[in-house]
């Protein structure tokens, strides 16, 4: 299995995994409700009782998960009304650079965790479905797995000795 | 911002999220540890000792997230010896799917989560540095939020009428 081939490259048993960019990522938008509310983002709500109505979400918890993509910089609260004061969730760039990471997921659950009669939602691309192809930036091949060898980062940092 | 173009064209308020691809893949891989097994997959671990070292997990944790990994289909437990018995988790081709939203993830979190340093883990490919770029598999360009639609698919189901 190519797969495989890399194990090799770095030796993981030296390096911590406490910095790790995928643990810190999810450590943002692990949790269900938080993806589900930047998904709505995505889609183009902005209002809590939008987000509120859609998401069929209880009012504090809403609150928490858009606080938390609030304080994560993922959204910002900007107030769009004075008398009384309103307020709206916009996805800031650190946001909108989320996408790729959203609908990698989706594509992966559209096609191994979704009902029978098929994913929930469909996207579209201008006239045409919408499906996800990741190539590598640099060369434009695609890639899988056993194509790439991880090596340590510029912030790879050795794990404490016990 | 074109981003919100969208949000004429699917009336999320009649349509659950209760099946949504994104909040189920989350529901698999949203907790850290499990996506973090997931990572030393990718880079070749088979072994439970080595998930072990490598992460320096408490056994037990590990053994929960390797069957929540195992339950879910992405990896597959396999005896390699018979006295003593061992085992090896091998990625699924449903696991090896995961890739792109692991890299996906990666790439967020080395552009705005990772340490003053950069990234802990860089990827190669062959002699280049691997990023990705997400693009249409249909007409091949490069996709953002805002030309996306997203529309009802196949397994849209209305909400429950209270």
């Amino acid at each position: 299995m190519g797969v495989h081939d890399s194990v090799a490259t770095i030796d993981h048993a030296r390096y911590t995994a406490d910095n790790c960019s995928i643990g810190r990522t999810l450590e943002i938008i692990g949790e269900r409700w938080t993806i589900l509310v930047l998904r709505e983002s995505f889609f183009g709500v902005r209002r809590f009782d939008e987000f509120q109505r859609n998401l069929g979400i209880a009012r504090n918890i809403l609150a928490a998960r858009l606080q938390t993509l609030v304080g994560a910089g993922l959204l910002e609260r900007r107030r769009y009304q004075e008398r009384p004061e309103r307020f709206e969730y916009r996805l800031t760039q650190k946001g909108r650079d989320m996408y790729p990471a959203m609908i990698a997921i989706k594509a992966w659950g559209d096609k191994h965790a979704a009902d029978p009669e098929g994913p929930s939602v469909t996207l579209m691309h201008g006239d045409h479905e919408f499906a996800p192809d990741i190539r590598c930036a640099e060369c434009g091949e695609v890639v899988e797995a056993r194509d790439i060898s991880p090596i340590p980062g510029p912030g790879a940092k050795l794990k404490a000795v016990g």
